[in-house]
C-alpha cells in the first residue's frame, strides 16, 4: 500500500465502521484491520468520508459580459477545501455554437486549470436536428447529463424542443437536469413590480414565487411522464413543487430531487436586509418561507429527495451584484457556497438530528455520483473506488467567514455561522490536498471524468 | 295573467313545490295557488323547470374550410326540443379581425336566426394591446366571459399572453373559460402515432392523453393565481385534472369545472368500434377510461363540478368526419348533443341516484346562468325572472335516435339508448315553443342577451 | 293574505329577487308584485331571508350536576332575537333510559316553553338491542338523526357499536351526527399535563390537538365506509379533518361538514388571555391555530363544508366555568351563541366576500333544514313553507355586549365586536317574534318537529 | 484468513464491486484483491450479497390449540436454504404470563434448535404497569422492538393502552411493529358475511378490506404522532394505508412501511380457486386487488417502503386449513414463505426492472437489520460484520414447489412459479450452510442475537 489510513470511522452510503484503509495507485485497495503501509495517516477519533461530489457549479460562467467570480482554478481549490473533491459543470454552448465544440473550448477552460477531478453536463438550448443528433455522440465521450432551462432567454426551451429533448435524452440514457420556472410568468411579475417603482431586492422573491416554480415541475414532469424520461429537478425549494413531485412519483415516474443549502438554511427573510445588502441573496429560485425549508428537510430525511448541490455561482458583492443597483432584475442571480456545503450539511444536518450519518454521504456524495454516471469511481469506498477521501473531525468549531474561505468572492451567505465538524485532511487520488486549513494539492491534478 | 302553469312541481337550485306559475309579458309574474289566468297548461305530475342554459355549443362554426353542420337555426331548434332555452356560442375572431368586428358579425350570424335567446363569449388568439382595450368594452356590451385556448395553432395563447388576458379579464370582470390542452405534447405526440402509421380513429386517444390536459389546466391555474382571477376549466374529463383543480382551490383560487355528457357517460372504448365508427366520438380532450367517469360523477354530486354543458359541435359522419380517414389528426375534432343533455342528465344521473334533482337544474341550468351573468334573468324560476320553462314528463320513455332527433347531423353518439324522463312541452320568454315532439316556435324570437 | 312583506330582497340558497311575499295562516302563500294584504310590513332596502336554522344547539342540558344556563325559554328567545326560527337540540338519555323514554322527558321539557320551533336529535350511548329496534320507530316519530360521541364516558360509543350504529341509521334514513375526538388521547394527553402540573386553561388546546380529532374523523368514515352510512361530522375545526372528509368524498362517500362561527372567527391566542378568562373560550373540540381558520371559510365558500351551527352550550364564567379553576379539565366545555351566529356570518362572513349571499343563507337555513328533514317546510321561502322569516337590515351597525343580548349568560365570546348587518324583524310562522330588539313573541308557540 | 471468497461480485445497499472476501473467525476480516486463505470460494460471476434478514416469521407458533408447521428447527432450516441468516420471531406471552417469562419460555424452544442466528421481538397484549416497566429491562437484554395488535383478541390493545406502550417504547428506544386492522369492524363483517351464509374462502377479503387496514394504520400512527414515536408498519397492502403514511409523513412522523411477497406477487384473484383452494391464501390483512401491487413497487423503489418481510405462518392445507371449511373465519390465518423471499424478490424485483440490484439488499437485508438492531453485525458486508453471506447465481433457474422447498409445509404459493436466480451457497458466521441444494449446516448453530 502506498497510503493506510488507519483507525478511522469510514461512513459511506449505507455502513458506518471502524477499518484501516489502503490505497494504492489512487486507489482503494484494501479494508481491513492492521494494514501496512509506508505512509500513514491517524484518522482515530474522525470519519472517513468519501470525497463528496458537487454536481452543480458554475465556475468562470461568463454571461452578459461578467463572468462567475470563481474560475477553475479558485474554484476546485475551494471545493477541495471544503471536502468536495468532484464537480460537474456545465457546457453552455454560445448561439449557433455546436455542443461538441462547446464542450471542447470547456474542456480547454478545465483541463489543466482544476484541482480536482470534474464533469460536464451539456446545456441545450434547442432541439435542433444536430443538437439531438449530437447528444449520442457526446454521451459516449462522458456527457451524460443534460440541463434544460424553462426560463432565461438564452437557454430557455419550448414544451416541443423539451419533449424532443427528453425523448433523445431517454432514448440514449442522459439524465435532464431541469431548472424549473416559467419564464413568461417571471417576466410578467418583473415588469409589474418594475412598473409599480418596486426595484429594491426585496421584491426579488415576488418575481418568482412558488407557484411559478411549481408550475414549471409539473410541466415538465408531465412532458417527461410521455417520453418514459426520468427527470432531475434542479434545486427544488418549496412545498409547491415537492407536492408536483409526489403526484409524479405515485403515477410511476421516476423524479429526482435537488436541494441546496441556501434553501435549506436561509429563508426570504434574508431579502429584509438593510439597503441592498438583500442582493447577496438573490439567486433563482429565490430563498422561500420558513415552512419550505422544515419541509425540504423531512424530505431529504425520509428519502423524497436525493441530492444536496450548491449551484455555486459567486459574484462579488461590491462588484457584480452591484449592477441590480436600481433595478433588482439586473442583479446577478447566484450565491458563493461549493466550500461551505459539507460543513452546513454536518452541523445543519447530522447535528441537529435531522438527517443520519449515512443519509449525509449518501446526498452529497453517493446519490450525486450514481445519478450522474461516476459511480464507482466517485461515491463511495469500495475496492477499486479513486481515494478521494475526507477525514473529517467532526468536533472542529469553525466561524465561517469569507475571508478564510477559499472562494474567490467577497461574501459569504453564511458570514458568522459557527459550525462544528470540518475537514481535517483531504485527498484526491490518493494524495492529499487540502491540511491545517490550506489547499496541498496541485493545480492540474485533476481531471475530466467521461461518466457513464 | 297571460298564461299559468298550474299544479306542477316546480324545481330550482335550491327548492322543489308544488304551485302555480303565473306568466305574464314574458316573465314569471306570479307564484302562488288556485291561480286564474287565461290560458292554462296543467303541469300535474310533471316537473316545472327553470329552461335549461347550455353555455357551451358551436353552431355554424366555421374552422379549416368546413363549417359545424348546425347552424344558428337548426340548434337552436333542437336545443329548445331538448328543454335548452338558452345557449353560448362563440365569437371566434378570424386573423387580424379585431374582436369587436368579430362580434359585430357574429351577431349577424344569429340575430333573427335563432329560436331561443343566446349569448356569445369572447375568444381570444392574442394580448395585443388593442385586444386587451376591447375586453372592457365588450364586456359592457354583455360579452363577459372569454374563452381562451392552450391548443390549436389558430386560437391558442401562449403564456405571457394568457397572463395578460388574465389580468385584463380579472379588471373588468370578465371570466376566462378555457381549453386546457398542452398543444406541443399534443403534436409531438400526433406526430410520433402518424410516424409509426398509427393512422386509425382509436390513436386519438393516445395523442392527448390525462396528462396533457391535467398540465395544460396546472399550468392556467398557476398563471391565474398570480393575478388572483377565477378561471372556469371547460370539459373537464379526467381525475388527473381535477386533482390539479382541488389543489388549486386549497390554495385559495377560484376555480369553476364543466364537464359534458360525453365525458360523463361514454368512454374511451368507443374507439375501439370497427372500422371508422370511432370517428364518430372524436373530440378533445377526448373520451377516456371508466374510472374518470366515476370520478366526474361524483364531483357532480359533491359541488367539485359546476356545470354540465354540451360542448355541440356536429359534424356528419358521412362528410365531413370522413376527412380523417387515412389520418385520424384530420378529422374533424366535436360531437352533437345539444338536444339530448336534459334528457340524458336526468336519465343517467338524477334516476340513477347519482345525482339530486336540485342539483340537476342547477348544474344544467343555474350555475350556468350564474357564471356567466345570466342570472337572475335566466337559470332559475322567481318573480322577474323570463318565463323560460320547461314542462318534464318523469316517466316519458324515449329511444334516442339521430333519425328523432332534431339536430342537424347524421349520426348520435348516444343511438339507440333508451332515456326515462323527457321534456313534454318547452317555454322559450311565455311561448311555448316545444310541444308533442315538435317545435312550434319561431325562429327568430331569440335575443342576444347582453350578459353581466 | 294576512300579512304581507312589500319591497324587500327575498333570498334563498340559490336566489335574490325583489317581490312582495304573502302570507296566509303562517305559511308563505303567494309571491309576486304588487300583493294586497290587511297588514303590510315594508322591507325597502331589506333582506327577506328564511328564518333561519340552528342544528346544533344544548338548552338546560344537565350534566355532572350543572345545567347549561339557557333553559327552552331564554334560549329559544335569544335564537328569535338572533334570527333563528328552528333549533335541534338533542335528546340525552340517562344511564339505563331508552330513548323513547329519554325522548319523551325531552318532550316535556320543552313542550309549551319555546318561543320557536325546535326538533331533536337522539343520543345513542349504546347499541344494545332496545337502542337499535327503537330507532326506526323513533324516526318515524320525526327523530331522524342521531348524535354520535367517540368521547366522553357518559356518552361515547366503541367502535363495534358505532358501526352496528351507523347501519341501523342507514336502514331507516337516519342521519349520523358525530362528535370526532379520540377519547382514550384526550384521556392521556389531559394525565399527562395534569401530571406536569398544568392546570390553567391555556393547557385545554394541548389535550385535544388537532390530530385527536382527525384520527376519531378517519375512523368513523371508514366505518361508515363499511357499511355504505352518510355522516354529518360536527363541528370540524381543522385542516387534518377537512383533508381526511375529502379522501373520503374521493373514494365515494357522502360526507356533511358543520363548523360554528367559533372556530371560524377565533383562534387558541384567547386561552392565552390573562388569569382565568381562557375559561370563556374552553370547548371541545377546541379553537385552533389561525391557518385553519383560512381553511373552513376556504371550505365554507366552495362547497367543501355544508353547515354553520352554535352548538351553543352556555356556561356563566362566574359560576359554572369556575369550577376548573385549579384544573381545565374540569372547566365546562361549551361556549354560548345561539343569538350571534347570524350577524357575525353576515358581517365576518358576506361583508368580508368570503361567502356570497346565497351561500349564506345556504350554510345557516337551508342545508340544515334539509340535512335533518325540516324541509321544504323551513329553510327556504317558497309556496307553502312555515312563514318564518328575517327581515334583515345590512346597514344596521351592533356592538355585541352579553349585556344587550338576550343568551342567558354573563359573557359573550365576541363581546366588544362591532357588525354591520342586524335582523330588524323577525317572524316565525306568520308573527312577528321580533322587532326593535326586543322579543315580541309568545313562549309557547313554538312546536316540535316531526322531522322526515 | 479463514476462508475466502473470490471474484465474486459484493453488493450492498449502496454498492457494487469486484473483490474477493476475506473472512477470519466467522467475522469479515479483509476486503481487497488477490487476499490467500486456506479455503477458496470461487464466485465468479456470482453476486456475494449479505445474508437477509427476514424480520418477521412465526415458527411453531401456537395459537387456538394448533402450532405453524414450521419449528424453529425446520424453520430455520428453510430459512438458509432461502439465503436467510437472520430471523427475528416473536415473544408471544399467554394470558398472565410476564413478558420477561415468555422471553424465557421462547428462547428455550428456540435455543440449540435453530440453524441461524434469531432475534425475538416482543408482543404487548396489555399496558399494565409491570408490562411498562419489563420493557426497559427487556430492551436492554437485547429485546428492542415491540408488537402490537390492534386486532385478535388474544393479542390486541385499545387506543389507551397503545398510547401508554408507545409512550414507554419511545423512552427506552424501543420500535413498535403493529399490525393494523380495525377489530371491531372486522368482526362485524365477518358476522354480516356469515349471517348471509357466505362461509367459503372467497369471503375473507371481503371480511377485511381496505379501508379496516388504512383505519387502523391512520388511528396507530395518529397516536403516535401525539407521543413522537416512530411506528413500522407490518405488511402493508394497500393504496389507502400508503396514502395515510404519507400524510404522517408530511406531518414529521417517522414511519417504516413493511411488504411481504405474497401481497407484491398475488392479489385476491387467488380466492377464487376452485373448491376450498382459496383456503390456502387466507392471511391478514389478505390478499388485494392488482392496482395496489402496483402501488407497493413503486414504494419499494422509491424509497417509501423500507422492508420486505416474509410473515411466515405456514399451516397445513390437508389439516389446519381444513379447520376453515364451512367457516372462512375459521381457517388459521398465514402463509409459508421464509425460503421463497429471496428467489422471488430478485426474479420478480430485480430481473424484471421493478428495483435495483442495491435496493433488493437494502429492503432484505439493510434495513431490516437497522431497524431492528442487528447492523452493524447483520445487514452488510462490512470489515467486522458477521460472515452472513449468500453467493447467489443469477442465472440458476429453479420451478418452486413445495416438493423442493424445505418448508415443513405441503404447499407453496407460488407452486410452479419459475425463478431466475437463486442462491448456490450460503455461509453462516463463517461456515457454508447451504450447498447444491441441501442443508449442509448445523442445527444449533444459531444464536439470540441481543438487539441494540
Amino acid at each position: 500500500m502506498d497510503l493506510v489510513i488507519k483507525n478511522g470511522t469510514i461512513v459511506t452510503a449505507s455502513d458506518i465502521y471502524r477499518a484501516d484503509l489502503g490505497i494504492r495507485e489512487g486507489k482503494v485497495a484494501l479494508i481491513g484491520r492492521d494494514i501496512y503501509a509506508d505512509e500513514v495517516i491517524d484518522a482515530s477519533g474522525k470519519y472517513v468520508f468519501p470525497g463528496f461530489v458537487d454536481p452543480h457549479v458554475h465556475l468562470q460562467m461568463t454571461i452578459g459580459g461578467i463572468t462567475s467570480t470563481d474560475d477553475f482554478v479558485t474554484g476546485t481549490i475551494a471545493a477541495a477545501c471544503g471536502g468536495t473533491t468532484t464537480i460537474i459543470d456545465f457546457v453552455d454552448p454560445k448561439p449557433g455554437e455546436s455542443l461538441q465544440e462547446a464542450a471542447r473550448k470547456r474542456r480547454e477552460q478545465a483541463d489543466g486549470r482544476v484541482a480536482i477531478d470534474y464533469g460536464l453536463h451539456l446545456t441545450a438550448t434547442n432541439a435542433l436536428p444536430q443538437t439531438l443528433e449530437e447528444l449520442p455522440i457526446l454521451a459516449k465521450e462522458g456527457y451524460t447529463s443534460l440541463k434544460l432551462y424553462t426560463t432565461y432567454p438564452a437557454l430557455m426551451v419550448e414544451d416541443g424542443e423539451l419533449l424532443r429533448l427528453l425523448k433523445a435524452a431517454k432514448s440514449c440514457g442522459i439524465l435532464p437536469v431541469v431548472h424549473t420556472e416559467n419564464h413568461q410568468a417571471v417576466e410578467f411579475l418583473k415588469q409589474e413590480l418594475l412598473d409599480e417603482g418596486k426595484i429594491e431586492p426585496r421584491y426579488h422573491p415576488r418575481s418568482r414565487p412558488p407557484l411559478v416554480e411549481a408550475e414549471a415541475a409539473n410541466r415538465v414532469l408531465a412532458l417527461a411522464g410521455l417520453v418514459d424520461c426520468p427527470v432531475y429537478i434542479a434545486h427544488l425549494t418549496c412545498l409547491e413543487t415537492l407536492e408536483i413531485v409526489e403526484i409524479a412519483r405515485r403515477r410511476g415516474q421516476e423524479v429526482y430531487v435537488e436541494v441546496t443549502p441556501n434553501h435549506l438554511l436561509l429563508s426570504e427573510e434574508e431579502y429584509e436586509r438593510p439597503g441592498f445588502e438583500g442582493a447577496k441573496f438573490v439567486l433563482s429560485p429565490p430563498l422561500r418561507g420558513k415552512r419550505n425549508q422544515e419541509a425540504l428537510w423531512l424530505g431529504l430525511a425520509d428519502g423524497r429527495v436525493q441530492v444536496v448541490s450548491t449551484d455555486h455561482c459567486p459574484w462579488n458583492f461590491a462588484v457584480e451584484k452591484q449592477l441590480g443597483r436600481g433595478d433588482f432584475t439586473k442583479i446577478p442571480g447566484g450565491m458563493p457556497g461549493i466550500e461551505t456545503r459539507i460543513a452546513l450539511l454536518f452541523s445543519e444536518g447530522v447535528r441537529r438530528g435531522r438527517i443520519s450519518l449515512n443519509r449525509f454521504v449518501e446526498v452529497c456524495s453517493t446519490l450525486p455520483a450514481k445519478l450522474f454516471g461516476l459511480y464507482p469511481r466517485k461515491g463511495t469506498i469500495i475496492i477499486g473506488s479513486d481515494a478521494d477521501i475526507v477525514i473529517f473531525n467532526p468536533d472542529k468549531e469553525v466561524t465561517l467567514s469569507y475571508k478564510d474561505l477559499h472562494q474567490n468572492v467577497d461574501y459569504c451567505p453564511f458570514e458568522g455561522w459557527r459550525v462544528r465538524g470540518y475537514p481535517d485532511i483531504v485527498i484526491a487520488k490518493g494524495k492529499v490536498v487540502f491540511r491545517e486549513g490550506e489547499f496541498v494539492g496541485e493545480v492540474g491534478a485533476g481531471e475530466f471524468l467521461r461518466r457513464i
